[in-house]
């Protein structure tokens, strides 16, 4: 007993709404709903309007509500014209608060009124299993999980929640590619407790462990890997075809097992509520950089506001792209991230062994009995403007020394971005925006923009120090 | 045709010795001879004194003749005062001229006789299959040889040579790990002529080829890459149980294989004699070195004078420890060389695409499923002084950023070099002379070094060049 019950109830106390917030939040969920309704009929529109989500569920972890009302239309809509309609009215309902459209395989509408964010979604009305788009599922899920919690796995549902936020696993859209709060529904539901969950995930989940609560595939399990490519399967109880984990990243979902495994060693409730901690001040970040003694490379560029999961998605690519093509060029890539605002503002990032090169490489051809290859490699290679040694024998194959393309990665960066663009694998949004302003930054050169922008100052520290919050 | 046959002809003229060559070289040869059989009978030492080598069996090169004096002493004399005993005696007959030791398997004497080298061998009288020492089979190599070569054949041997010194290939020493003079003889024998050889060499020597001219394994042959582990396997005919190209390195074998290629496909005579490449200049080489665009380190050093042999098994010894402990480093091993003068200058040459790494390097831990080891790679890593980030996860493992030990090529070769010493793989001779006074220099340091010592200065030209001679 060293003291997980404790920081298990003094974290459930903290994560369970008070009588007041949950007023609050249920007075303003039915306001907006009532709103949302109204506006529908004053439309003409035939929508069924719901409340959703984890307010509908009473899953919310208190402080962080979000309400989602999602407005079900007849499946004749046609679907180019779903967003476009219902977001029209949806528009209406938040008219005078902050909003901005958002997007989860159609767009929907993220609006902030009194402090809490509001999300008004459109699907399609249709039967269970006769889907039109993947939010039609949401009302199934919401049903599922009200028939099921009761008041003590809500709680359990919270703690996990709080716990998988605090270490930085939770949120299944494109930028964290992590856990869904459907998911840490099911997780719940499956295991009984948080503590079952952390205990299964630390302990027992492997390379093709299968969640599946409602049995789907009960007895049949040994053919999910073959059907679900993916290091973790979570059936949908109310979709067998829909693997809930699949847009987890591998990465996320070891540290989170990770995380579970410190945790249960070491219960501490800075797995819930981790301490942030303070960006480096300028100094510091200069400092930390000589330490690294890598060159960072910094592509820092602006675009028009763009949806953010369409943005975060263009950027993951590009940067994988950008790796790619950097490591083809034989520079030794040691990581790379990506930054936005989600507004205007976007980074990304490559920190490289060395962002210079020797000014030549060697080429090695085909082993020497290859007679054909080898007359190829040399008529080639003999007459090559950039040759300047070779070629001599080395370990059974000729060699030749040659310049480089590129011996510089800011070079290879800008030709790539400003020249190869989508050909080379770059977002068509980065592609433009690239066009319209590029800067490259190295090492220090960051520092004025570090200086002014604190959220990306916050992104940078934490990137520099690289270590999770829970190891502290 | 064309020109083979005038190709082989002309060189077949000029490798021919003249009859006043021939009497020049076969008098200086009986008056040697003579001398030693004195000196022998003078110390009172039972030795049979007879003529060995290209000279007894005339297939030496025009204008290269070295005459190889024997010592057949009994076996009764304890290996260990063989050297030492002859030496002594071999000395007193080239007194006054230039002579030095060297070396193989045990010491012989290298003198300098109006232009012609002689050496005096000491070997073991024994019976055919008795050897005591490996020098003890040449003179039966020599009754071989002469029992069956003809003029025409030994004709043929006299180009094979020429050709062979031509592309660099010739010399079974150390340094060179090339064919021997004897090796020459057997392949002619074994083809019957120069063309055969070539031919055979180009087109039909694969990985496993077997020359065995007296037919000792006929029939068995497919044995013989278990008994003899070489990329070709030449049976000695007067035994057996002796692989003639255990000792020449596989580049020279596929140098010889590729230079037989392009004569056959281009025949010229400048393979026989190749045009002397002139040295670059001081100007000429710095800019070849810009050009290359790597870090060229050069290991200089002097060293007590050290028979030629045993020198450059010491070199390439060595050479291949540091390539081994810079990759280890992950400094990029381009090439490495190694020069002496063969007497008290030496040089070790190592190009790598940078001599300067960045400060800090990535570690990876094992796989996340490996948890005892994970937990042993973290406490190892976290606590380490060394540590700059992380760590993070990447690729379903831990990762660390720490400083590296050696970022500069130079302090690791130092401290290789100095510190380390013997247990790093350096010859106990440069191990000394390391101590006495070494100098790294890079790049253009290297020119006042290069101005002052011409055959350095050839050397490096070769090198920065890379390509062999007759691919001009």
């Amino acid at each position: 007993m060293t003291g997980i019950e404790e920081v298990l109830s003094e974290a459930g106390q903290r994560v369970t709404p008070s009588a007041s917030e949950r007023e609050r939040i249920e007075g303003l969920a039915k306001r907006m709903l009532a709103k949302v309704q109204a506006e529908v009929q004053r439309a003409g529109l035939d929508a069924e309007v719901r409340l959703d989500g984890s307010v509908a569920k009473d899953t919310w972890v208190s402080g962080e509500a979000d309400i989602d009302i999602f407005m079900r239309v007849p499946a004749s809509i046609p679907r180019e014209d779903l967003g476009e309609i219902c977001l029209k009215v949806a528009r209406k309902t938040v008219e005078g608060y902050p909003q901005r459209e958002r997007f989860a395989e159609h767009p929907y509408l993220e609006a902030w009124v009194d402090g809490i964010r509001v999300n008004i979604v459109p699907c399609y009305k249709t039967k269970k299993g006769e889907w039109k788009s993947s939010t039609d599922r949401t009302p199934f899920h919401t049903d599922y999980a009200n028939e099921r919690l009761t008041d003590q796995t809500r709680r359990e549902v919270r703690l996990l929640k709080r716990f998988m936020k605090g270490v930085g696993v939770y949120g299944a859209e494109i930028k964290t590619a992590g856990f869904s709060g459907y998911l840490c529904e099911v997780l719940t539901l499956k295991y009984g407790s948080f503590r079952n969950v952390t205990h299964s995930a630390a302990e027992k989940w492997t390379r093709n462990s299968v969640i599946d609560v409602e049995g789907h595939y009960r007895g049949r399990e040994d053919e999910l890997p073959r059907l679900f490519d993916s290091p973790l399967i979570t059936i949908d109880p109310i979709d067998r075809g829909r693997n809930l984990t699949a847009s987890l990243s591998p990465d996320r979902l070891e540290e989170f097992k990770l995380a579970c495994r410190c945790f249960l060693l070491n219960p501490s409730l800075s797995f819930f509520f981790p301490p942030k901690r303070a960006p480096y001040s300028v100094e510091e970040i200069g400092h930390k950089m000589t330490e690294h003694g890598t060159s960072i490379l910094f592509m820092l560029f602006e675009s028009e506001e763009v949806v953010p999961d369409i943005m975060w998605g263009q950027l993951y690519r590009t940067q994988r792209s950008l790796v790619n093509a950097l490591q083809q060029n034989d520079f030794l890539v040691v990581r790379a991230a990506a930054w936005s605002d989600e507004k205007r503002r976007h980074c990304l990032v490559f920190e490289l062994e060395s962002s210079g090169l020797a000014a030549t490489r060697r080429y090695v051809g085909p082993s020497l009995d290859r007679i054909r290859e080898n007359r190829n490699f040399l008529d080639k290679h003999l007459n090559s403007p950039r040759r300047v040694s070779g070629p001599w024998i080395q370990h059974g194959r000729w060699a030749f020394q040659e310049k480089r393309e590129f011996a510089d990665a800011r070079s290879l960066l800008q030709d790539l971005a400003l020249r190869q663009g989508s050909k080379a694998g770059i977002g068509r949004i980065l592609e433009a925006s690239f066009k319209k302003g590029l800067e490259i930054f190295r090492n220090e050169d960051i520092l004025g923009y570090y200086s002014e922008n604190p959220e990306f100052a916050a992104f940078l520290s934490q990137y520099l120090d690289g270590r999770p919050i829970w190891l502290d």
